[in-house]
């Protein structure tokens, strides 16, 4: 191979990959596009992207473990897909917010510190059993899929174009989280009972997902009212929590602020091993 | 949702996400394929599909540790994609493998102990830092796209439609792999020292990957002699390394037999990861 053909498998390399290996639907923004192409965003509207971002990144963290931990191969591939999309949606939304900073995605997710972070409660939730991953999804890819489709048509048009590649993974994402929902809650006395425990653990941390914040009401065309989604997601869980003999838990709401930067106290472990390798060695490739 | 159309999609769900988040070619063959309607191979097939898949599944561990842990979200996806992939390929053959065994695939990943997994030390060795993964995976890549282009025509035709996908998603895996080993080794005297340490520790696990075993031997029109590799496997390595400003070490080679069971160190950690959960609970979805 001489350094003329290497050259162009060097230069074809990014669109290769990402065509082969991954859905690139038509006219979607890559984070490669959105940092050479992209317009920078105002300060406001990179604040509101970079909350997408950080609850993309954040859950992307938390599903990436299940590879080559879960129980079965098939549900490993399934879960490390759902955390590559994640990943990728985190990707694009903190391109577009560092453009405003003069911050690479890279800076966003490794160079901030926790009270940086303004990812939601629900995205940093452990893992716990199987159950417990498949409801936190289950809450959370009902929620994306209402939110990315009203963003689709957000006056601001790189938030626009993310949102409408991503709406189209996370419905595979609701998809597979509902199977599972349906097939345990249904399934033995033990997995419904596991559900249930799921259900319980997790709902303190649904009502911070729909609290309207300075951020959203500041961009009225822009961003998508966190409240204005609760209707239609109550509506859409119950009917599949009722499918699967389920119901939502009577359980009290925690004082959740994760958007104003407080966490609970799981987020620093999860920076810790996300940042770690970064740090050690900043601007190398180790 | 009612019953009715909860049932169409669980039944749909499955080609719903191989179609939509992975490449999946016309005519290859799915591990659900192969479970429902593969023909059991002859022992010594399965015993030599097995050799492959086990390759491929503690490959995969390996790779996938490097998701969420990486230096950039972009190579974190990279790797994610590559380690899917793999793990793709193992569940092919293991489920393959399994047939003759009245096995499925997990009972072969979670089931077996260290001395009847049969993968060759090169798959075992650590991660280390990212160069010693990109050698890894350069040596290995090269490895199996020759492989897996000869097991495309083996007279068995099950494995030979499982290699035939698995060669077009591997020809990505060595771009990739070439890429990084030439940016790399061209691009400061810290990443080129650090490759020059990754081709020491890792070289002495060559040899072992061109042994021919009894299993081969038996199996001329359906099994890949593995010394036949080994010719066109020195060009290609030699002509990248060269381009990458990089030489083949004078190392030892070590006396590994991963075919027969023997194994470094290493492989009872990645089995005591991969297995703990599935064996704390035998039968359950957790």
């Amino acid at each position: 191979m001489n350094h003329d053909e290497l050259d162009a498998t060097l230069d074809s390399f990014g669109d290769a990959l990402a065509s082969a290996t991954r859905v690139t639907p038509g006219n979607a923004l890559r984070p490669e596009d959105i940092a050479v192409d992209g317009v920078a965003p105002s300060d406001e509207v990179a604040a509101y992207a970079l909350t997408l971002g950080d609850d993309s990144l954040i859950l992307a963290q938390r599903l990436s473990h299940w590879i080559s931990r879960g129980p079965e191969l098939e549900e490993d591939i399934a879960l490390g897909n759902i955390a590559l999309d994640v990943l990728g949606h985190a990707r694009s939304f903190l391109t577009y917010a560092g453009l405003a900073m003069g911050k690479t995605e890279d800076d966003l997710a490794y160079w901030r510190e926790e009270e940086e972070f303004t990812s939601l409660w629900m995205v940093e939730q452990p893992n716990g059993h199987f159950g417990v991953t498949i409801v936190r999804q289950l809450i959370l890819s009902i929620y994306q899929h209402l939110l990315y489709s009203k963003l689709a048509e957000s006056a601001d048009e790189t938030l626009a174009a993310i949102a409408a590649k991503a709406v189209k993974e996370v419905d595979y994402h609701r998809d597979h989280s509902i199977m599972w929902t349906i097939r345990l809650g249904l399934g033995t006395e033990e997995s419904a009972e596991k559900m249930r425990h799921a259900l319980e653990i997790l709902w303190p941390y649904v009502d911070e997902m729909f609290l309207d914040e300075e951020i959203h009401r500041t961009l009225p065309e822009v961003a998508v009212l966190p409240s204005s989604l609760r209707e239609d997601w109550d509506k859409e869980i119950s009917a599949v929590l009722a499918d699967a003999g389920l119901e939502i838990p009577a359980t009290g709401q925690a004082m959740a602020h994760g958007r104003r930067g407080e966490h609970s106290e799981h987020l620093g472990y999860i920076l810790a091993e996300m940042q770690v390798l970064a740090r050690k060695h900043p601007g190398a490739t180790w």
